[in-house]
Formats: C-alpha cells, structure tokens, sequence
C-alpha cells in the first residue's frame, strides 16, 4: 500500500493532544509527513473536502468523561467528498499544571472548560477560593498564552507544552479522574491502514415512527452484531428528528449485507468508514 | 397546590434565553417569584442540592441544532437530592446582532461559540474576511461585556439584552438555520405544575452485553411505549460504559409498571421526572 501522504491536519495550536496522536498515527502507520495545525474540526474536514486525496486528517471522536466530540460527528456525516474513518486510537490524557514559576506564585489559572472542569478538585485543594480562572479555546493554545505573561499565569496542558513552551511542569496527572482518555480518529479518502479493520462506523436516521429505531436494532441482534456505540444527533432541519450514529465492531466485509439490510430500512444511510484499531 | 417558591435561578447574566424560559415557565405556572442569575447549570443543581425545597431552576436540555446539553442531564444523574423535572417549555432562539453604534462601524464580534457557528453565513455575507470574533461564555454576557466598549463592538444576543444593556437592534433573526429553539425544564424538589404530566424522563445502565440495550427497548415495544429520545452518557467511570437518558411520552402513574421492570432489569436506574409539557 502507498502510504504517501501530503500533509496530517491535527486540531492546534502546537502541542495539543491532536498533535500527540497525529504522532502516534504517523508512526504506527508509517508515514512521514508534515503536520499542519488547523484551528477547529470544521476548519480540518473543509480542507479534505477541498482538497486533493494526499491529506489526512487526525480528529477525536469519543472522550471518557465528556462522550462524543460532536462536532467531529456531525462533519463526518456532512461532508460532500468520499472521505472515511481509516484508522482510531485511544489516547491517555495526562493534565499537567504548568508555569513559568513556582506554584506559590500563581495566582491565575488558564486552560480549556473541560480540563478546569476535570481538575476542579485539585484546584480547590490546592490554591485558594479566588483564584483566577481564565478559559481557552484549547489546553496547548492557554500554554502559548502564557509564555508571554509574568509567573503568576499557570496553565492546564500536557507535558509537551512545557517543553515547547519554555515551561516547568508544577505538577503531573493532576486530574480529578484517573481514568481520563481520548479516542483519536484518521479521517481520509486515501487508505492508509493495512492491517484488519475492526470497527464500522454508519449513520443513518428511520422512519419517524414508533419502533422504527427498534426494527434497526433488531437488525443487528439477528445477526449477532454488538453495536457498541449509539448515539442520536439532531438532523438540523426538525426538532426532534435525529441521525443515528452507530459503531460496529466488525469490519466492513464481515457486514456489508446487514449493512444493506439496513440502507434498505432507512430514510438516510452513510457508511462513515470501516478502518483498524491501532 | 400551594405554588410558593422563594427563588427561580436562571443561567445568567440579565438578558439570557434561560431568564426569558423562567418569565415564560413564572406565567404559565402562575408563580411570582424572585428570579436569580448564576453562573453554570452545575451551580444551579449545587444549590438545589443544598438548600430547601422552595428553590427551582431553569436548565436548557435540548437544542434543535447543538442536541441535548450535557451539562444537565450529567447533573441531573448525579445530584443527591430528591430534584425532579416538573415542567418543560420550547423557546425560539432569535439571534440578534446588537452594537453600540451602526454597522458600518463593527468590527468585532462577540458570542458564545455555538452563536458565531450559527450565524457563520450571515457574518460571511455581511462582514469582511478579517472581522475580530470574540468567543463569550453567554450571548447575555457577550452584550454585557460590549456595552462599556467603544461602537465597533457588536455582540450576537437576544433582543432583550438590546434594551437591557442599552444596546441597538442591528439586525434581528441573523440565524443561518431559521429552526432554531431550545427545550428547557423547569427543575426542583417540590411539585409546582397542576397539569395533566405528560413525559417521563428516566437515566439507566444495561448491563454490559451484547443486545442488553435492546432487551430494555423491546419493554417499551411490548408495551406500546414510544421512546421520544434515547442518548448515552459516559458512566465517567470505565471508558465505553455508558448511562442511558430516555425521555417516555407518557406520565408516571400510566408507565409505572412497564419502569419497575426495567428498574429490575438494569445495574443503575433512576426516575429524573414525569412532567407537564406547558
């Protein structure tokens, strides 16, 4: 399999955990490639709908404490090219409090709502009530946003940050939850995987009527298919009609009649990609 | 039904859509209360939690483009008081751009982030390339924060917030997607709607094997019962065990048999309300 490809757009700014897991791709895929940070989701799936096939993209998908990253769902199933899910890995987050002084000088801390949300009870516990809390559009965005500041700007991010940035970690791992995880996909319209793909993923929405997600579901268990993944996204055109967003775990070839049966049952069908888990 | 209830939080600031949902859920209910901002939807449920009965909140819980809003049904999981959904409205979102000045002279923009997304083609169409975007927690505290600045900031908000904070109408119903409303519930400890309850929301966790979920969806079947929403949650405890939130189109008293069986039937179940639809 040709593996050459142009560029992997991974979600910025340089040190994001989208960066982490683009490497990780780069290196179990064996690709050597430039990385191109780009600023959001939306922004990475319109340059591989512009584009030509020699891009590839890195995007979450799943978190263990936030659930499906929404935003890369609901551009998987717009996306006008013939662009699929090639290959997904879990990745550890690790929240680190990194500064350019001591924790007994800081007196501001900046990160994404997430990770202050994720870290609350370590913050509580550590500095007190008033401290300063300053959102960010991103963990590695608030560690370049306070490289230029005085020590009393801390920042929530990995420990890539700190090395990039000029930076001391203050303290690792300092989630609230231990079990803190992110499931990166590699988006493309290039193949890129050779080994066995072991997950599918579909989109599809039913009839509006009783039963109709029922008769799908059922679908699968006469087949003895697990889907271990389900979730409901708004269709965008009426309230309270949804498109379903279902992973498999089987490959494409193993399913593709059920997966018929199904595109046969339902309004709108989409395979969104049957890739490898690495 | 003795209707006192000494406050109604809302997500502030003054001017939001969840203050225009409690005026609306205040008439309706026939309840004359104070009305009190604050500042997350985990606030709103930390407050309930620890003070007495006559307390109420309005929380969004669905929006037709954005999907459910996780931040409440978590909270609503996971709170440790007896606080139940008692009543839920639909209210439209009419994006607004309002500015100190006229808008030749913008050249800002201030918003929550899902605001600036939903009114991307507008801004397109009527601003040039390089147009400065702030991203705000709140359209209410967008318009807060424009109105001490100078006239080339703008922020997207409702209209409310236009006489509120001293503002001009630029533009009314900037919204790309034209069907754009949110479900709120009114929640608290005590029963404040006299109405026929007409929805039933319940959280559970299936045991976690192959077509558990579906054993718990043939009940509703063999019973008649049309699930209207189904969506997984993170357990946030092992990563791809996921808590279930189902919204029931029936009352309580009409469904409390078929909901002990799954009661039975599941490791984790829980009643989060049956309701009136106002």
């Amino acid at each position: 399999m040709d593996n050459y490809i142009k560029k992997i757009l991974y979600l910025g700014p340089e040190g994001s955990n989208s960066q982490l897991a683009a490497g990780i791709f780069e290196n179990k895929l064996e690709i050597n490639t430039e990385m191109t940070p780009v600023s959001t989701i939306t922004k990475a799936i319109e340059i591989l709908d512009e584009e030509n096939e020699d891009v590839a993209a890195v995007l979450p998908i799943e978190n263990s404490i936030e659930g499906i990253v929404r935003e890369t769902i609901d551009n998987l199933i717009q996306t006008k090219a013939d662009v699929f899910i090639q290959a997904e890995i879990t990745v550890p987050i690790c929240h680190c409090l990194i500064a350019k002084g001591k924790k007994e000088e800081i007196k501001t801390i900046v990160s994404i709502t997430q990770a202050v949300a994720q870290c609350k009870k370590y913050i509580a516990e550590n500095f007190p009530k008033d401290i300063g809390i300053i959102l960010y559009s991103s963990t590695s965005g608030a560690a370049k946003f306070i490289k230029d500041k005085d020590n009393s700007y801390a920042s929530i991010s990995n420990e890539l940050c700190a090395g990039l940035y000029g930076l001391n970690v203050v303290e690792k791992d300092i989630n609230d939850v231990k079990d803190n995880k992110t499931r990166f996909i590699l988006v493309a319209r290039k193949k890129l995987c050779k080994q066995k793909k072991l997950r599918t993923s579909i989109a599809f929405t039913t009839e509006n009527k009783p039963g109709a997600l029922l008769n799908i579901l059922e679908i699968f268990k006469n087949n003895n298919l697990n889907l271990i993944y389900l979730e409901s996204r708004p269709s965008k055109k009426v309230f309270g009609e949804y498109i379903f967003y279902a992973d498999i775990d089987k490959g494409y070839d193993e399913i593709k009649d059920v997966l018929a049966e199904i595109d046969k049952k339902c309004s709108y069908y989409r395979l969104l990609g049957s890739y490898c888990i690495l």
